[in-house]
């Protein structure tokens, strides 16, 4: 995002920009050739300095390791952008986040940060490329301060159009976000300039671990992504009839709970016949007066449901919908939908996935396409028209957002190197196109 | 129980024992002739006074009551217990309470205590009786206070085994119990000695509000109660694995919620198999992490089984159990149990339900025998060796615990016409026997 650079540390060590200065001296001591290896090894350096919070400590300065690494081949650096000339203006774009989630893991976004800085550096070894390339460190892509996620990709991409509400948002100690982002010199009304950033962008890359079991089941290292799904994300509120637990015959009840109990595992069903990789979850059931010697009169559930196909996404929808309305006939309970969230899915770029699938293939023998079921940055470009995939490295146990988060280090090291030969074909691409 | 006539009215206006005063002067304004419906009336006066904590304010006191109608025809008092002596030492006995729950209904309890009255100012009418007759207004049923229920019956009958327990509780004051007795001269110590009181019963009659919709779903005003239900109460957790709502494909899933669902709908199919008015409750589900994006990890439910049968209880639970362990296998999660709180089955006296049965017959045209599920002091007087049965009226809507509770008029007069032909075919049968 268009911001100027960070003018200071916050007293509570946040700041809106990725700062690197921690691992300065160990880039300066890097010297090893491009194999993937150093991208593992940084990043590890990265998960030993703990916690990443938005604008932390422990972020680092992305002004620093442009100063280090990347402006000495010849790459300019304005905010956490790193762009080096080529033939075209035209842009080649690369990015990650090096912010985590309190409690994260080492390799949620920095992983690509990493990467991006070694394929920048091999490509700036070979001279002039044919169109512009760029890295950028996104600002803030988790949100754990503030509650609201892809701050600078969103930003970039234009959607972040609701500023009053972010202007509006307190972290846990009652600073307002505007007043946080002021402190670092970012001026919340010129965050939608950033959008400029993406006008000559011609192609984006993402390298990022699954942080599901899909490629680990498949015992596949690599993956290349469809796109990110759409969400329908409802609460729904069962009411029935409190009730003694020794004195009401069982066909006398109106249970709140039984009517949700079947839901719970309908949309098991829901999700099985409408195939495509759709996940239905219900993920939180809240019971009303909630004491063993009552019926439960009123069940609150939250059900969140996932599809890569819009349509699909919408008659899974109406099917819960249908269906609950029959439990709760059945139950002789209502039932009450309100909608918390939604987003539409976003597509990957089919050229982009062809070179993907071929990189990865050429890496790793075998490739895969899947899905992401969390959001990223690289939705938030796409969703700004920028021909955009994202390749996905195997997440062990697929665990992430957990200091469990990890991936093997063989497999990073394919990771880096599927992203380079990818960086390559999309290169070769643009220049032909 | 065995303790001293109350001293003084506590601060927060809390007292161990029943004080009727409150209707103390519409009692002597009383002259009709017994038909029950003077029963309705006095019933309906306690309801017009508000709340009825066990001691409260509104509580009316014993020895009023007796000083102005009882004791005038010849009964004793002593506590809450009034005697009428016979031409035997063996003695019946009619009790109830005038104790309410917090917001509770104006019939539960209290209803015996004053058709107890009337029934007694019949029998005292009619010379001295062939055996003692006695009239108990058990102290603290609900147990709202102290959270415990049942304190003057469980003294009564010698089941008040865990009194440092009761030492030990305190209400949401932080007021410990034994104080609040001392304060009322009530000696816990000597709480025990309460059960003198049942060594003379030959009988012990209650009638009270069904709190149930059975009797109302069948159309008939009065039921006859076979006993209470044996309790089998248990806590229940399934634990699976969190993992992340968007990225995690359905068939990898360690769903918690799932397992317990299937047991929330299972727990009926266990009760309709098992018949004889078995009752399966969930009353509780309380789901972890419990947020949208995340499959449940933890999931822990709180189950109540009630049957007349213990060896059909002991088999609903066992079904339970093993149906938990397959639904847990099924969705690979484990689970695990842990008693919260049982009470075997109290059956009441086969005579006793046979002239019940009679009373009510001619009474209302119709009986039906029920089990009661939720307890009543006639239990713990049964646990005592006392043979016993009860009396219940229809409750509008099965509501209790509520001020919705109530009953209609006719059924209310019909109620206490059963319970005085009941109180004249024991008082035949004791002679006789």
């Amino acid at each position: 995002m268009a911001v100027s650079a960070p003018r200071r540390r916050a007293s509570n060590g946040w700041r809106p920009t990725a700062t690197l200065s921690a691992i300065r001296s160990a880039l300066a001591a890097a010297s090893a050739a491009f194999d993937g290896s150093r991208a593992r090894y940084w990043t590890a350096r990265i998960a030993a300095l703990g916690q990443r919070p938005a604008g932390g400590t422990h972020e680092f300065q992305a002004g620093t390791i442009a100063r280090n690494r990347l402006q000495a081949l010849g790459y300019t650096v304005r905010n956490q952008w790193f762009t080096l000339p080529g033939e075209s203006e035209r842009a080649l774009v690369i990015g990650g986040h090096i912010d985590s989630v309190p409690n994260g893991g080492w390799l949620d976004g920095a992983l690509n940060v990493v990467a991006g800085v070694e394929v920048l550096r091999r490509i700036a070894g070979a001279g002039e490329p044919p169109v512009t390339v760029r890295l950028v460190s996104w600002a803030d892509e988790e949100g754990a301060r503030f509650g609201r996620s892809l701050f600078g990709s969103s930003a970039a991409s234009g959607t972040m159009a609701d500023q009053e509400e972010i202007r509006a948002r307190t972290d846990a100690d009652g600073i307002r976000w505007e007043d946080a982002l002021r402190e670092h010199g970012v001026d919340l009304d010129r965050a939608l300039e950033a959008g400029k950033q993406l006008s000559s962008a011609a192609a984006y890359l993402e390298l990022h671990i699954e942080q599901g079991p899909v490629l680990e089941s498949l015992g596949l290292p690599l993956g290349v992504v469809l796109g990110t799904f759409g969400v329908e994300r409802h609460q729904i509120t069962f009411r029935g009839q409190a009730a003694h637990a020794g004195s009401t015959p069982m066909d006398q009840r109106r249970d709140a709970l039984a009517a949700a109990a079947k839901l719970a595992l309908e949309i098991r069903g829901i999700a099985a016949r409408t195939g495509g990789g759709a996940v239905c979850t219900m993920g939180s059931c809240v019971t009303r007066p909630g004491i063993v010697t009552s019926v439960v009169e009123t069940c609150t559930v939250l059900l969140d449901q996932r599809h890569l196909d819009g349509d699909k996404l919408a008659a899974m929808l109406a099917e819960a919908r249908d269906t609950s309305e029959r439990f709760a006939r059945e139950e002789d309970v209502e039932v009450e939908w309100e909608r918390v969230w939604r987003i539409d899915p976003i597509l990957f770029d089919e050229t982009l996935i062809e070179l993907a699938d071929e990189a990865v293939s050429e890496v790793a023998g075998r490739s895969h396409r899947l899905p992401s079921g969390p959001l990223h940055d690289a939705a938030e470009v796409a969703r700004a028209g920028v021909p955009t995939v994202m390749v996905f490295v195997q997440s062990l146990r697929g665990l992430s957002h957990t200091k469990l988060e990890d991936t093997k280090p063989e497999h990073l090291v394919l990771s880096v190197q599927a992203l380079d030969r990818l960086a390559t074909k999309t290169l070769d691409q643009l220049a032909a196109g």
